[in-house]
Protein backbone atom coordinates (compact mmCIF):
# COMPACT_ATOMS: atom_id res chain seq x y z
CA UNK A 1 0.00 0.00 0.00
CA UNK A 2 2.82 1.75 0.31
CA UNK A 3 3.36 4.96 3.10
CA UNK A 4 0.22 6.72 3.31
CA UNK A 5 -1.61 9.88 4.15
CA UNK A 6 -1.88 9.97 8.30
CA UNK A 7 -5.99 10.34 9.82
CA UNK A 8 -7.41 9.50 13.24
CA UNK A 9 -11.32 8.62 13.09
CA UNK A 10 -12.90 9.10 15.91
CA UNK A 11 -16.55 10.24 17.47
CA UNK A 12 -18.30 12.20 20.03
CA UNK A 13 -21.71 10.91 21.24
CA UNK A 14 -22.18 9.13 17.50
CA UNK A 15 -21.04 12.54 15.77
CA UNK A 16 -18.20 10.84 13.63
CA UNK A 17 -15.03 12.22 12.13
CA UNK A 18 -12.09 11.68 10.15
CA UNK A 19 -9.10 14.23 11.32
CA UNK A 20 -6.39 14.41 8.99
CA UNK A 21 -3.14 16.10 10.58
CA UNK A 22 -1.87 18.84 8.00
CA UNK A 23 0.84 21.27 10.26
CA UNK A 24 1.67 23.39 7.75
CA UNK A 25 -1.44 23.46 5.51
CA UNK A 26 0.14 21.61 2.70
CA UNK A 27 -2.87 19.27 1.82
CA UNK A 28 -5.09 19.72 -1.37
CA UNK A 29 -8.70 19.17 0.59
CA UNK A 30 -10.43 19.57 -2.48
CA UNK A 31 -14.42 18.95 -2.35
CA UNK A 32 -13.81 16.03 -4.19
CA UNK A 33 -11.83 14.08 -1.60
CA UNK A 34 -13.89 15.67 1.12
CA UNK A 35 -16.65 13.99 -0.29
CA UNK A 36 -14.90 10.70 -0.97
CA UNK A 37 -13.33 10.36 2.16
CA UNK A 38 -16.43 11.09 3.99
CA UNK A 39 -18.71 8.16 1.72
CA UNK A 40 -19.29 5.38 3.61
CA UNK A 41 -18.62 2.76 1.09
CA UNK A 42 -15.83 3.98 -0.98
CA UNK A 43 -13.89 6.12 1.39
CA UNK A 44 -13.25 5.97 5.17
CA UNK A 45 -17.15 7.36 6.17
CA UNK A 46 -17.70 9.95 8.40
CA UNK A 47 -20.31 12.95 9.30
CA UNK A 48 -17.16 15.24 8.54
CA UNK A 49 -14.03 16.07 8.06
CA UNK A 50 -11.24 18.06 10.66
CA UNK A 51 -8.29 19.21 9.39
CA UNK A 52 -5.18 19.77 11.48
CA UNK A 53 -3.63 22.79 11.12
CA UNK A 54 -1.58 25.86 12.18
CA UNK A 55 -3.96 29.13 11.87
CA UNK A 56 -0.96 30.93 10.49
CA UNK A 57 -0.94 28.34 7.61
CA UNK A 58 -4.84 28.93 7.04
CA UNK A 59 -5.48 32.21 4.31
CA UNK A 60 -8.79 32.53 5.03
CA UNK A 61 -8.35 32.20 8.81
CA UNK A 62 -10.75 34.98 10.65
CA UNK A 63 -8.64 37.91 11.82
CA UNK A 64 -7.42 38.31 15.30
CA UNK A 65 -6.81 34.30 16.07
CA UNK A 66 -2.95 33.35 17.17
CA UNK A 67 -1.33 32.23 14.10
CA UNK A 68 0.42 29.77 16.39
CA UNK A 69 -2.75 28.09 17.86
CA UNK A 70 -4.28 25.25 16.37
CA UNK A 71 -7.20 25.45 13.74
CA UNK A 72 -10.12 23.18 13.76
CA UNK A 73 -10.60 23.22 9.33
CA UNK A 74 -14.22 21.91 9.44
CA UNK A 75 -15.52 20.56 6.26
CA UNK A 76 -18.99 18.54 5.83
CA UNK A 77 -19.41 15.23 4.42
CA UNK A 78 -20.73 17.07 1.54
CA UNK A 79 -17.60 19.49 1.03
CA UNK A 80 -19.04 22.54 2.48
CA UNK A 81 -17.33 25.03 5.07
CA UNK A 82 -19.15 24.67 8.61
CA UNK A 83 -17.92 27.25 11.53
CA UNK A 84 -17.94 25.54 14.07
CA UNK A 85 -19.83 22.25 15.84
CA UNK A 86 -20.07 20.97 19.69
CA UNK A 87 -19.02 17.32 18.88
CA UNK A 88 -16.20 17.91 16.16
CA UNK A 89 -14.36 20.62 18.68
CA UNK A 90 -14.37 17.68 21.40
CA UNK A 91 -13.15 14.92 19.02
CA UNK A 92 -10.68 17.77 18.00
CA UNK A 93 -9.16 18.38 21.40
CA UNK A 94 -8.66 14.69 22.65
CA UNK A 95 -7.21 14.25 19.19
CA UNK A 96 -4.47 17.39 19.97
CA UNK A 97 -4.27 15.99 23.23
CA UNK A 98 -3.46 12.26 22.01
CA UNK A 99 -1.22 12.91 19.52
CA UNK A 100 1.04 15.15 21.94
CA UNK A 101 0.02 18.38 19.94
CA UNK A 102 -1.48 20.31 23.34
CA UNK A 103 -0.97 19.55 26.80
CA UNK A 104 -4.34 18.25 28.70
CA UNK A 105 -6.11 20.69 30.65
CA UNK A 106 -7.23 24.25 29.03
CA UNK A 107 -6.69 24.58 25.66
CA UNK A 108 -7.89 27.58 22.95
CA UNK A 109 -8.73 25.96 19.46
CA UNK A 110 -8.53 28.21 16.33
CA UNK A 111 -12.42 27.75 14.67
CA UNK A 112 -14.00 29.93 11.75
CA UNK A 113 -16.02 31.29 14.92
CA UNK A 114 -13.19 32.49 16.32
CA UNK A 115 -10.98 31.02 18.94
CA UNK A 116 -12.65 28.27 20.92
CA UNK A 117 -11.71 27.64 24.55
CA UNK A 118 -11.94 24.25 25.78
CA UNK A 119 -10.76 22.16 28.62
CA UNK A 120 -9.66 18.55 27.75
CA UNK A 121 -10.08 16.21 30.75
CA UNK A 122 -8.26 13.11 32.11
CA UNK A 123 -11.13 11.08 31.32
CA UNK A 124 -11.43 11.62 27.52
CA UNK A 125 -14.41 13.94 27.78
CA UNK A 126 -14.10 17.85 26.89
CA UNK A 127 -15.55 20.96 27.39
CA UNK A 128 -16.35 23.07 24.97
CA UNK A 129 -17.74 26.97 26.17
CA UNK A 130 -20.88 27.05 23.41
CA UNK A 131 -21.56 31.07 23.75
CA UNK A 132 -25.13 32.00 25.45
CA UNK A 133 -28.39 30.50 24.85
CA UNK A 134 -31.55 32.51 24.70
CA UNK A 135 -35.07 32.24 24.87
CA UNK A 136 -36.85 34.30 22.80
CA UNK A 137 -40.43 32.89 22.04
CA UNK A 138 -42.88 30.40 22.45
CA UNK A 139 -43.95 28.32 20.01
CA UNK A 140 -45.47 24.81 18.47
CA UNK A 141 -44.35 22.07 16.23
CA UNK A 142 -46.38 19.55 14.76
CA UNK A 143 -45.32 15.53 14.26
CA UNK A 144 -48.39 13.12 13.33
CA UNK A 145 -51.28 15.74 13.62
CA UNK A 146 -50.23 16.67 17.29
CA UNK A 147 -49.14 19.80 18.23
CA UNK A 148 -46.69 20.09 20.69
CA UNK A 149 -45.86 23.82 22.99
CA UNK A 150 -42.17 24.99 22.62
CA UNK A 151 -39.97 27.08 23.52
CA UNK A 152 -38.05 28.55 20.87
CA UNK A 153 -34.11 29.44 21.80
CA UNK A 154 -31.31 31.23 19.86
CA UNK A 155 -27.91 29.09 20.62
CA UNK A 156 -26.41 31.06 17.10
CA UNK A 157 -29.03 28.84 15.46
CA UNK A 158 -32.16 28.56 16.35
CA UNK A 159 -34.01 26.14 18.00
CA UNK A 160 -37.46 25.03 19.25
CA UNK A 161 -37.70 22.94 22.09
CA UNK A 162 -40.75 20.44 23.17
CA UNK A 163 -41.19 19.17 26.87
CA UNK A 164 -43.57 16.86 26.67
CA UNK A 165 -45.43 13.77 29.16
CA UNK A 166 -45.14 11.58 25.20
CA UNK A 167 -41.87 9.32 25.36
CA UNK A 168 -39.62 10.61 22.59
CA UNK A 169 -38.77 7.17 21.72
CA UNK A 170 -42.55 7.15 20.11
CA UNK A 171 -42.28 9.78 17.91
CA UNK A 172 -42.29 10.05 14.35
CA UNK A 173 -39.21 11.94 13.05
CA UNK A 174 -38.53 10.25 9.56
CA UNK A 175 -40.22 13.70 8.80
CA UNK A 176 -39.50 17.58 9.57
CA UNK A 177 -41.89 18.83 12.61
CA UNK A 178 -44.26 20.94 11.31
CA UNK A 179 -43.40 24.67 12.85
CA UNK A 180 -44.28 28.35 12.89
CA UNK A 181 -42.25 29.86 9.21
CA UNK A 182 -43.26 33.24 10.82
CA UNK A 183 -41.09 32.43 14.37
CA UNK A 184 -38.38 30.68 12.37
CA UNK A 185 -38.25 31.98 8.89
CA UNK A 186 -35.06 30.26 8.11
CA UNK A 187 -36.22 26.87 9.06
CA UNK A 188 -35.19 25.62 12.90
CA UNK A 189 -33.86 22.46 14.64
CA UNK A 190 -36.59 20.77 17.05
CA UNK A 191 -36.59 18.88 19.70
CA UNK A 192 -38.50 16.74 22.12
CA UNK A 193 -37.68 16.02 25.33
CA UNK A 194 -38.43 13.86 28.38
CA UNK A 195 -38.12 15.37 31.87
CA UNK A 196 -36.47 12.32 33.74
CA UNK A 197 -35.90 13.94 36.63
CA UNK A 198 -34.11 17.17 38.65
CA UNK A 199 -31.18 17.90 36.17
CA UNK A 200 -32.13 14.93 33.83
CA UNK A 201 -33.36 15.12 30.46
CA UNK A 202 -33.96 13.11 27.51
CA UNK A 203 -34.04 14.27 23.71
CA UNK A 204 -34.34 13.34 19.75
CA UNK A 205 -33.61 15.89 17.98
CA UNK A 206 -34.35 16.83 14.23
CA UNK A 207 -31.93 18.68 12.48
CA UNK A 208 -32.51 21.43 9.80
CA UNK A 209 -31.71 20.32 6.77
CA UNK A 210 -30.60 17.25 8.10
CA UNK A 211 -32.88 14.90 9.36
CA UNK A 212 -32.92 13.22 12.56
CA UNK A 213 -29.50 12.96 14.06
CA UNK A 214 -28.06 10.82 16.98
CA UNK A 215 -26.00 13.95 18.57
CA UNK A 216 -26.39 18.01 18.34
CA UNK A 217 -24.28 20.42 20.50
CA UNK A 218 -26.59 23.62 20.21
CA UNK A 219 -29.45 21.30 20.46
CA UNK A 220 -28.68 19.93 24.22
CA UNK A 221 -27.82 23.39 24.51
CA UNK A 222 -30.89 24.64 23.42
CA UNK A 223 -32.73 21.62 25.93
CA UNK A 224 -31.23 22.97 28.67
CA UNK A 225 -31.92 26.84 28.43
CA UNK A 226 -35.59 25.78 27.77
CA UNK A 227 -35.75 23.70 30.95
CA UNK A 228 -34.46 26.09 32.97
CA UNK A 229 -36.64 28.73 31.76
CA UNK A 230 -39.63 26.65 31.59
CA UNK A 231 -38.41 25.78 35.92
CA UNK A 232 -38.33 29.45 36.33
CA UNK A 233 -34.72 29.79 36.04
CA UNK A 234 -32.19 31.02 34.07
CA UNK A 235 -29.11 29.15 34.80
CA UNK A 236 -28.02 25.58 35.65
CA UNK A 237 -26.82 22.21 35.09
CA UNK A 238 -28.42 19.17 33.44
CA UNK A 239 -27.77 15.29 32.09
CA UNK A 240 -28.78 15.65 28.41
CA UNK A 241 -29.22 12.11 26.69
CA UNK A 242 -29.46 12.08 23.16
CA UNK A 243 -29.69 8.54 21.35
CA UNK A 244 -25.52 9.26 21.08
CA UNK A 245 -24.67 9.19 24.41
CA UNK A 246 -24.85 11.57 27.41
CA UNK A 247 -23.17 15.16 27.72
CA UNK A 248 -23.12 17.76 30.73
CA UNK A 249 -24.58 21.20 29.98
CA UNK A 250 -23.95 23.93 32.24
CA UNK A 251 -25.82 27.66 31.17
CA UNK A 252 -24.66 30.46 32.60
CA UNK A 253 -25.71 34.05 32.48
CA UNK A 254 -23.62 34.87 29.60
CA UNK A 255 -21.98 31.52 28.41
CA UNK A 256 -23.19 27.90 28.57
CA UNK A 257 -20.81 24.66 28.39
CA UNK A 258 -20.72 21.65 26.78
CA UNK A 259 -19.00 18.66 28.25
CA UNK A 260 -19.57 15.27 26.78
CA UNK A 261 -16.93 12.11 25.63
CA UNK A 262 -14.78 12.06 22.53
CA UNK A 263 -13.65 8.95 21.60
CA UNK A 264 -10.86 7.97 18.67
CA UNK A 265 -11.52 4.62 16.87
CA UNK A 266 -8.66 4.41 14.83
CA UNK A 267 -5.16 5.96 13.46
CA UNK A 268 -3.39 5.19 10.19
CA UNK A 269 -3.04 5.87 6.86
CA UNK A 270 -5.04 6.69 3.24
CA UNK A 271 -4.16 4.67 0.31
CA UNK A 272 -2.17 7.34 -1.49
CA UNK A 273 -3.49 5.64 -4.68
CA UNK A 274 -6.64 6.20 -3.21
CA UNK A 275 -6.05 9.96 -2.17
CA UNK A 276 -5.03 10.55 -5.84
CA UNK A 277 -7.56 9.02 -7.54
CA UNK A 278 -9.97 10.26 -4.68
CA UNK B 1 -3.59 6.00 21.35
CA UNK B 2 -0.87 3.53 22.11
CA UNK B 3 0.09 0.39 19.76
CA UNK B 4 -3.37 -1.08 18.50
CA UNK B 5 -4.54 -3.44 16.62
CA UNK B 6 -3.94 -3.56 12.59
CA UNK B 7 -6.65 -3.38 10.33
CA UNK B 8 -7.53 -2.50 6.58
CA UNK B 9 -10.42 -1.35 5.21
CA UNK B 10 -11.62 -1.76 1.76
CA UNK B 11 -13.86 -2.07 -0.96
CA UNK B 12 -15.11 -3.95 -3.68
CA UNK B 13 -17.72 -2.10 -5.75
CA UNK B 14 -18.52 0.04 -2.89
CA UNK B 15 -19.48 -3.50 -0.44
CA UNK B 16 -17.41 -2.22 1.79
CA UNK B 17 -15.13 -4.39 4.67
CA UNK B 18 -12.60 -4.04 7.31
CA UNK B 19 -9.59 -6.79 7.27
CA UNK B 20 -8.32 -8.14 10.53
CA UNK B 21 -4.59 -9.70 9.94
CA UNK B 22 -4.91 -12.73 12.68
CA UNK B 23 -2.34 -15.43 11.34
CA UNK B 24 -2.64 -17.28 14.38
CA UNK B 25 -6.00 -16.97 15.72
CA UNK B 26 -5.76 -15.29 18.52
CA UNK B 27 -8.33 -12.57 18.30
CA UNK B 28 -10.69 -12.32 20.37
CA UNK B 29 -13.64 -11.15 17.85
CA UNK B 30 -17.11 -11.30 19.37
CA UNK B 31 -20.08 -10.63 17.69
CA UNK B 32 -20.48 -7.12 19.81
CA UNK B 33 -17.33 -6.44 18.54
CA UNK B 34 -17.98 -7.05 15.00
CA UNK B 35 -20.98 -4.83 15.38
CA UNK B 36 -19.25 -2.20 17.14
CA UNK B 37 -16.53 -2.26 14.33
CA UNK B 38 -19.02 -2.11 11.55
CA UNK B 39 -21.42 0.60 13.22
CA UNK B 40 -20.91 3.58 10.78
CA UNK B 41 -21.26 6.09 14.03
CA UNK B 42 -19.26 4.89 16.80
CA UNK B 43 -16.88 2.36 14.67
CA UNK B 44 -15.02 1.87 11.57
CA UNK B 45 -17.74 1.23 9.66
CA UNK B 46 -18.30 -1.74 7.01
CA UNK B 47 -20.77 -4.18 6.02
CA UNK B 48 -18.70 -6.88 7.08
CA UNK B 49 -15.34 -8.11 8.65
CA UNK B 50 -12.83 -10.75 6.62
CA UNK B 51 -10.14 -12.26 9.32
CA UNK B 52 -7.07 -13.03 7.96
CA UNK B 53 -6.53 -16.50 9.52
CA UNK B 54 -4.18 -19.31 8.95
CA UNK B 55 -7.03 -22.42 7.64
CA UNK B 56 -5.04 -24.84 10.59
CA UNK B 57 -5.51 -22.00 12.89
CA UNK B 58 -9.80 -21.83 12.63
CA UNK B 59 -11.22 -24.82 14.65
CA UNK B 60 -14.56 -24.58 12.93
CA UNK B 61 -12.66 -24.14 9.56
CA UNK B 62 -14.42 -27.21 6.96
CA UNK B 63 -12.65 -30.62 6.47
CA UNK B 64 -10.20 -30.95 3.58
CA UNK B 65 -8.97 -27.19 3.19
CA UNK B 66 -4.96 -27.06 3.05
CA UNK B 67 -3.83 -25.76 6.82
CA UNK B 68 -1.61 -23.15 5.52
CA UNK B 69 -4.04 -21.42 3.28
CA UNK B 70 -5.59 -17.87 4.12
CA UNK B 71 -8.87 -18.62 5.49
CA UNK B 72 -11.45 -15.71 5.05
CA UNK B 73 -13.16 -15.79 8.05
CA UNK B 74 -16.36 -13.46 6.77
CA UNK B 75 -18.34 -12.10 9.51
CA UNK B 76 -22.02 -10.08 8.56
CA UNK B 77 -22.36 -6.16 10.16
CA UNK B 78 -24.65 -7.83 12.73
CA UNK B 79 -21.62 -10.48 13.78
CA UNK B 80 -23.48 -13.38 12.04
CA UNK B 81 -21.03 -15.79 10.13
CA UNK B 82 -21.44 -16.20 6.39
CA UNK B 83 -20.25 -18.83 4.01
CA UNK B 84 -18.80 -16.72 1.25
CA UNK B 85 -18.84 -13.18 -0.55
CA UNK B 86 -18.12 -12.56 -4.27
CA UNK B 87 -16.82 -8.95 -3.50
CA UNK B 88 -15.68 -9.66 -0.02
CA UNK B 89 -12.99 -12.19 -1.44
CA UNK B 90 -12.16 -9.66 -3.95
CA UNK B 91 -10.82 -7.31 -1.24
CA UNK B 92 -9.69 -10.41 1.03
CA UNK B 93 -7.33 -11.28 -2.12
CA UNK B 94 -6.54 -7.99 -2.88
CA UNK B 95 -5.32 -7.65 1.44
CA UNK B 96 -3.18 -10.67 0.85
CA UNK B 97 -1.26 -9.27 -1.86
CA UNK B 98 -0.55 -5.86 -1.12
CA UNK B 99 0.37 -7.10 2.26
CA UNK B 100 3.24 -9.30 0.76
CA UNK B 101 1.04 -12.69 2.04
CA UNK B 102 0.69 -13.94 -1.16
CA UNK B 103 1.94 -13.88 -4.65
CA UNK B 104 0.03 -11.83 -7.60
CA UNK B 105 -1.42 -14.19 -9.97
CA UNK B 106 -3.55 -17.64 -9.24
CA UNK B 107 -4.04 -18.30 -5.24
CA UNK B 108 -6.49 -20.28 -3.55
CA UNK B 109 -8.69 -18.80 -0.41
CA UNK B 110 -9.87 -21.12 2.31
CA UNK B 111 -13.60 -19.95 2.76
CA UNK B 112 -16.58 -21.86 4.73
CA UNK B 113 -17.94 -22.60 1.45
CA UNK B 114 -14.29 -24.35 0.59
CA UNK B 115 -11.21 -23.80 -1.10
CA UNK B 116 -11.76 -20.77 -3.55
CA UNK B 117 -9.81 -20.52 -6.25
CA UNK B 118 -8.93 -16.38 -7.67
CA UNK B 119 -6.47 -14.58 -9.83
CA UNK B 120 -5.52 -11.28 -8.50
CA UNK B 121 -4.55 -9.27 -11.39
CA UNK B 122 -1.83 -6.44 -11.60
CA UNK B 123 -4.53 -3.59 -12.20
CA UNK B 124 -5.83 -4.51 -8.70
CA UNK B 125 -8.90 -6.09 -10.77
CA UNK B 126 -9.48 -9.55 -8.79
CA UNK B 127 -11.12 -12.84 -10.46
CA UNK B 128 -13.02 -15.15 -8.62
CA UNK B 129 -14.33 -18.33 -9.55
CA UNK B 130 -18.69 -18.01 -8.73
CA UNK B 131 -19.62 -21.48 -9.22
CA UNK B 132 -22.38 -23.04 -11.98
CA UNK B 133 -25.04 -21.18 -13.17
CA UNK B 134 -28.40 -22.67 -13.49
CA UNK B 135 -31.86 -20.75 -14.80
CA UNK B 136 -34.49 -23.46 -13.57
CA UNK B 137 -37.55 -21.32 -14.05
CA UNK B 138 -39.98 -18.05 -14.94
CA UNK B 139 -41.72 -16.07 -12.63
CA UNK B 140 -42.46 -12.51 -12.71
CA UNK B 141 -41.94 -10.03 -10.53
CA UNK B 142 -43.69 -6.82 -8.89
CA UNK B 143 -42.70 -3.18 -8.60
CA UNK B 144 -44.82 -0.72 -7.64
CA UNK B 145 -47.90 -2.66 -9.15
CA UNK B 146 -46.30 -3.38 -12.29
CA UNK B 147 -45.26 -6.60 -13.18
CA UNK B 148 -41.88 -7.86 -15.26
CA UNK B 149 -41.00 -10.95 -16.49
CA UNK B 150 -38.44 -12.85 -15.01
CA UNK B 151 -36.01 -15.63 -15.17
CA UNK B 152 -35.40 -17.47 -11.79
CA UNK B 153 -31.47 -19.00 -11.45
CA UNK B 154 -29.70 -20.52 -8.88
CA UNK B 155 -26.22 -19.40 -8.07
CA UNK B 156 -26.00 -21.09 -4.70
CA UNK B 157 -28.64 -18.85 -4.14
CA UNK B 158 -31.93 -17.93 -5.58
CA UNK B 159 -32.17 -14.97 -7.70
CA UNK B 160 -35.09 -13.90 -10.18
CA UNK B 161 -33.88 -11.34 -13.07
CA UNK B 162 -36.01 -9.22 -14.86
CA UNK B 163 -34.98 -7.87 -18.84
CA UNK B 164 -37.04 -4.67 -19.12
CA UNK B 165 -36.87 -1.79 -21.83
CA UNK B 166 -37.82 0.38 -18.35
CA UNK B 167 -35.12 2.85 -16.99
CA UNK B 168 -33.63 0.60 -14.32
CA UNK B 169 -33.15 3.99 -12.46
CA UNK B 170 -36.89 4.71 -12.48
CA UNK B 171 -37.78 1.88 -10.41
CA UNK B 172 -38.60 2.24 -6.82
CA UNK B 173 -36.79 -0.62 -4.64
CA UNK B 174 -37.41 1.05 -1.20
CA UNK B 175 -40.12 -1.66 -0.63
CA UNK B 176 -39.17 -5.66 -1.64
CA UNK B 177 -40.55 -6.26 -5.07
CA UNK B 178 -43.48 -8.97 -4.97
CA UNK B 179 -42.39 -12.35 -6.19
CA UNK B 180 -43.85 -16.29 -6.47
CA UNK B 181 -43.50 -18.05 -3.14
CA UNK B 182 -44.31 -21.07 -4.69
CA UNK B 183 -41.36 -20.97 -7.01
CA UNK B 184 -38.89 -19.23 -4.27
CA UNK B 185 -39.87 -20.38 -1.08
CA UNK B 186 -36.93 -19.17 0.31
CA UNK B 187 -37.35 -15.70 -0.54
CA UNK B 188 -35.37 -14.37 -3.64
CA UNK B 189 -32.99 -11.67 -4.44
CA UNK B 190 -34.32 -9.53 -7.34
CA UNK B 191 -32.42 -8.18 -10.40
CA UNK B 192 -33.59 -5.76 -12.87
CA UNK B 193 -31.63 -5.19 -16.23
CA UNK B 194 -30.98 -3.11 -18.98
CA UNK B 195 -29.54 -4.42 -21.94
CA UNK B 196 -27.66 -1.69 -23.04
CA UNK B 197 -25.41 -3.31 -26.32
CA UNK B 198 -24.26 -6.57 -26.78
CA UNK B 199 -22.27 -7.79 -23.83
CA UNK B 200 -23.49 -4.53 -21.70
CA UNK B 201 -25.67 -4.70 -19.24
CA UNK B 202 -27.39 -2.33 -16.07
CA UNK B 203 -28.50 -3.84 -13.13
CA UNK B 204 -29.86 -2.67 -9.68
CA UNK B 205 -30.64 -5.26 -7.14
CA UNK B 206 -33.10 -5.80 -3.97
CA UNK B 207 -31.15 -8.42 -1.79
CA UNK B 208 -33.25 -10.87 0.38
CA UNK B 209 -33.04 -9.52 3.89
CA UNK B 210 -31.25 -6.73 3.08
CA UNK B 211 -32.84 -4.39 0.64
CA UNK B 212 -31.30 -2.50 -2.35
CA UNK B 213 -27.84 -2.54 -2.26
CA UNK B 214 -25.31 -1.36 -4.32
CA UNK B 215 -23.48 -4.47 -5.30
CA UNK B 216 -24.21 -8.15 -5.44
CA UNK B 217 -21.43 -10.83 -6.90
CA UNK B 218 -23.90 -13.71 -7.51
CA UNK B 219 -26.56 -11.21 -8.48
CA UNK B 220 -24.14 -9.82 -11.95
CA UNK B 221 -23.96 -13.87 -12.30
CA UNK B 222 -27.44 -14.71 -12.30
CA UNK B 223 -28.20 -11.60 -14.63
CA UNK B 224 -25.71 -12.46 -17.21
CA UNK B 225 -26.96 -16.24 -17.46
CA UNK B 226 -30.39 -14.81 -17.98
CA UNK B 227 -29.42 -12.31 -20.40
CA UNK B 228 -27.72 -15.29 -22.39
CA UNK B 229 -30.43 -17.76 -21.92
CA UNK B 230 -32.98 -14.95 -23.20
CA UNK B 231 -30.49 -14.71 -26.16
CA UNK B 232 -30.16 -18.72 -27.07
CA UNK B 233 -27.32 -18.77 -25.27
CA UNK B 234 -25.78 -21.39 -22.02
CA UNK B 235 -22.38 -18.98 -22.03
CA UNK B 236 -21.18 -16.30 -22.55
CA UNK B 237 -19.61 -13.17 -21.02
CA UNK B 238 -21.04 -9.30 -19.69
CA UNK B 239 -19.67 -6.52 -18.79
CA UNK B 240 -22.20 -5.70 -15.70
CA UNK B 241 -22.82 -1.81 -14.40
CA UNK B 242 -23.86 -2.23 -11.06
CA UNK B 243 -24.39 1.18 -8.87
CA UNK B 244 -21.84 0.52 -7.22
CA UNK B 245 -19.45 0.19 -10.18
CA UNK B 246 -18.72 -2.70 -12.99
CA UNK B 247 -17.67 -5.71 -13.43
CA UNK B 248 -17.04 -8.68 -16.03
CA UNK B 249 -18.85 -11.73 -15.79
CA UNK B 250 -18.04 -15.61 -18.15
CA UNK B 251 -20.33 -17.70 -17.71
CA UNK B 252 -18.93 -21.24 -18.56
CA UNK B 253 -20.50 -24.78 -18.91
CA UNK B 254 -19.98 -25.42 -15.20
CA UNK B 255 -18.69 -22.95 -13.92
CA UNK B 256 -18.57 -19.01 -14.00
CA UNK B 257 -16.04 -15.96 -12.73
CA UNK B 258 -16.89 -12.63 -11.61
CA UNK B 259 -13.97 -10.04 -12.10
CA UNK B 260 -14.49 -6.93 -10.49
CA UNK B 261 -12.28 -4.20 -9.33
CA UNK B 262 -10.75 -4.26 -5.38
CA UNK B 263 -9.58 -0.91 -3.35
CA UNK B 264 -7.81 -0.05 -0.33
CA UNK B 265 -8.17 2.87 1.26
CA UNK B 266 -6.56 2.84 4.18
CA UNK B 267 -4.63 0.57 6.91
CA UNK B 268 -3.98 1.40 10.66
CA UNK B 269 -4.61 0.55 14.00
CA UNK B 270 -7.56 0.26 16.24
CA UNK B 271 -7.00 1.95 19.40
CA UNK B 272 -6.67 -0.69 21.79
CA UNK B 273 -8.91 1.14 24.94
CA UNK B 274 -11.67 0.95 21.92
CA UNK B 275 -11.24 -2.50 21.02
CA UNK B 276 -11.53 -3.32 25.05
CA UNK B 277 -14.40 -1.53 25.88
CA UNK B 278 -15.97 -3.02 22.20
Amino acid sequence: MGTGLEFVKGHGTQNDFVVLPDPDGVLDLTDTRVRALCDRSRGLGADGVLRAVRTGKVPDAPAGIDPDLWFMDYRNADGSIAEMCGNGVRVFARYLVDAGLAEPGELVVGTRAGERPVVAHADGSVTVHMGPATVFARSTATVGGTEFDGVAVDVGNPHLVCLTETAVERLDLSVPPGHDPVVFPHDVNVEFVNVLGEGSLRMRVHERGVGETRSCGTGTVAVTAAWLHLTGRDTGRAEVHVPGGQVTVVVGDRVSTLTGPAELVARGELDLAWWAAA
